[in-house]
């Protein structure tokens, strides 16, 4: 299925700047896009990243090339915001690509999914059989990945965007399916997210925080991940 | 299946202190309780409430009885550490409930899982047809819900606990499945799951926090969940 993955090249994790800087964020955002290309070529797919800039954008000078340049696969700059950038290129697949059954389907994946596996990427094609849109909800109301058969529905990432597109699905006339994954749940925006990669992650995201240096701290609660 | 749900009666939910009074917190670790009691009961499961006090606990003269009385279900109560406490629980299951399948088998789901359904609970039971220890880890490391039917295998809810039971499976001579839930992933500790629960909750302690009076703030991250 065709999938697409939004990726932000100009402004990557800007959440986690308390604790990477912006050169480390760029790598980290590139290896997490990794994964989730892994992932979804893993489970059949057929990825586009949909990138905000050319991957080449930002190098600094001295650093060497920009980390997304690394990035092997089929690329689609739309410096549009999100909304407008993911509802083209859906548009453009669902009238391009008749899937394997003979109807058109069509993904978004977003690129910081770092605990995605194809097993994960997997649930979310097949919830399809269920509904005609399936959402995988991300913590804190976001929509960190959804499978759409319905030219109708339409995108809308602000806010709590999980409530948004359950409406948008509605309003196609779709009761949507909900794909109940802490895998793809877990987009990681804020510190605390580094922990559950270190934990769960099994891909590049996951080795370059240990080689940069970070560890699991364990407390009275939740685990967190620290460097020296 | 026989499913322990251990409850902390005597120091409900204690990380909700900035955003709860100690009332409110009994009051929704209550109703988080009686959630995962019908989720359990929806998959099909028989419960077991594991109490580190009894239930009538703590009741504060004029505030009536104590809202963990209202749970319904059979009750043990083992004021040991929660290890030591599950660890009797299971072995005590396990020597004594044959299940359907004419083995024995038994799982441990967390009593704060505020967002289980009976379809998680569901998928937690059938990945025992994946290996003989199934675990759903939860945010930062926990072990938010276990199925069991490997006799050797034994619990440490200590630190990062996920890792250690999957050791501990292996140990036992077990590859351990993993149930990669969303809903099972979150345990209502922290504020910021209240919004998880706002946004996804359908039970009585999604209810109560909106009879409480709050409701979802959306900023430019994940939303949260504040009251007036």
């Amino acid at each position: 299925m065709r999938t697409v993955v939004p990726l932000d090249v100009t402004d990557a994790k800007s959440r986690l700047a308390g604790v990477l800087d912006t050169g480390e964020r760029r790598v980290f955002a590139a290896a997490a896009c990794r994964d989730v290309l892994d992932a979804v070529r893993g489970a059949g797919g057929d990825p586009l990243v949909l990138a905000d800039a050319p991957l080449e954008t930002g190098a600094d000078p001295g650093d060497g090339p920009s980390p997304f340049a690394a990035i092997d696969c089929q690329v689609r700059v739309d410096d549009r915001p999100l909304t407008a950038a993911v509802q083209a290129a859906v548009d453009e697949a669902l009238d391009d690509s008749p899937d394997d059954d003979g109807g058109d389907a069509v993904a978004v994946v977003m690129a910081d999914l770092a605990l995605a596996t194809p097993a994960a990427v997997e649930r979310l094609y097949a919830a399809l059989d269920r509904a005609d849109v399936a959402i995988a909800p991300g913590l804190g109301g976001g929509t960190n990945a959804v499978a759409v058969a319905e030219p109708a529905f339409t995108f809308d990432y602000h806010g709590a965007s999980v409530r948004d597109h359950r409406a948008a699905a509605r309003a196609a006339g779709v009761e949507p399916a909900t794909v109940d994954s802490y895998r793809l749940a877990v987009d990681v925006d804020e510190p605390a997210d580094l922990a559950e990669v270190l934990l769960h992650g099994e891909g590049h995201a996951a080795d370059w925080l240990r080689e940069a240096g970070f560890e699991l701290a364990t407390g009275a609660g939740r685990v967190s991940a620290v460097r020296e």
